[in-house]
């Protein structure tokens, strides 16, 4: 199966984790893929996601998956289910619930990004900036207080939140989160050895 | 339960609609509820939801769930399942590609809103703009592509496309698609005559 891809990208990282901690990273075959605001990347946009957003996972001629929601739910369902989506009920809206508001947060930091990287400067909006990024403090401050989300054996949500961590890290690195939030530092120091994660942190600072 | 939406949301139309086709709609409670970039409603992300989206469902004390995705598949569940989320494996992940299909093209859309009606004049750029509605295309282009996509029995993606059609119609007006997407505009004159569609089109053209 190819998976188009790049190093940076938080929602990626999130599927090469999963298919690590699956069990199926030898059956991925990474492409690098470019996508940018403004630069359509049209042979991807044809033949893998009109979105022009990464992750997508070719799985078969004619079936590319996306978003990085679908695409994990499938590896999990290929290494037998239940693998990183609880299958108890009570416990599995809860974790998908999480893994929405982790990915929430890569949005923002995300728009975050695009905002003072790919916008020309006499178009940039301070308050879009600070308003996203409330929004990822908003979700930092919930799992502080709900320590207990993080405890447990390792579930999807677990994956977003770590790819979203090491994201603020990569990108973001002028805004200390760590003294604000000591328990999810704690704990994202010790996940983050995880070979899953280990091995898929964005390479180059900024 | 109690649905946090605004009318004007395509993302909480899909809930809306979902609810109605699985016969559920009497057991929503609608909670109108603002939320704007910029402008935090703070009782609703220390309560609902962090990120300060629409829409949530707050199914118990103590747990809301969002985002769509996760509000419908739990709405499916309840009605017994298989009802919009096709259980036939082969179908299910296309039905969930197609769906994330059209989310995405109604965050393109809602971006593209946020920047003409939020954002201050001086810092609209107008590349932005164009950016995301060429993604919408791609995806509009991608469903007259495939027609046999909208057959069948109603499911979540086609409720994701009937309310990103429904949302262009309301905020994009000037943005005529139908001319370039024939089979897309005669599918969806059909489908929206649904009681699910019908009750819940956004009211006032803006």
């Amino acid at each position: 199966m190819k998976l188009f891809y790049s190093p940076a990208s938080p929602f990626a990282r999130i599927v090469r984790a999963a298919a690590i901690e699956l069990g199926l990273a030898d059956r991925l075959e990474l492409e690098l893929t470019d996508v940018a605001p403004g630069k359509p990347n049209r042979p991807y946009a044809e033949t893998a996601n009109p979105l022009r957003k990464i992750p997508a996972l070719e799985v078969q001629s004619g079936l590319t998956l996306y978003d990085s929601s679908v695409i994990c739910e499938y590896l999990d369902s290929l290494a037998g289910g239940g693998g990183l989506y609880p299958k108890d009920a009570a416990k599995r809206w809860r974790v998908l619930t999480n893994f929405s508001l982790t990915k929430g947060m890569c949005d923002a930091a995300v728009s975050m990004r695009y905002e003072v990287a790919v916008r020309p400067e006499p178009q940039r909006w301070s308050v879009w900036v600070e308003d996203q990024w409330d929004r990822v403090e908003g979700g930092l401050k919930w799992f502080e207080q709900n320590p207990a989300q993080q405890e447990g054996a390792i579930n999807i949500a677990h994956l977003g939140l770590a790819s979203l961590l090491g994201y603020i890290d990569f990108r973001w690195g002028d805004r200390p989160w760590r003294p604000k939030y000591p328990h999810l530092a704690k704990w994202f120091d010790r996940v983050e050895q995880r070979p899953s994660l280990s091995t898929t942190r964005p390479a180059v600072p900024k």
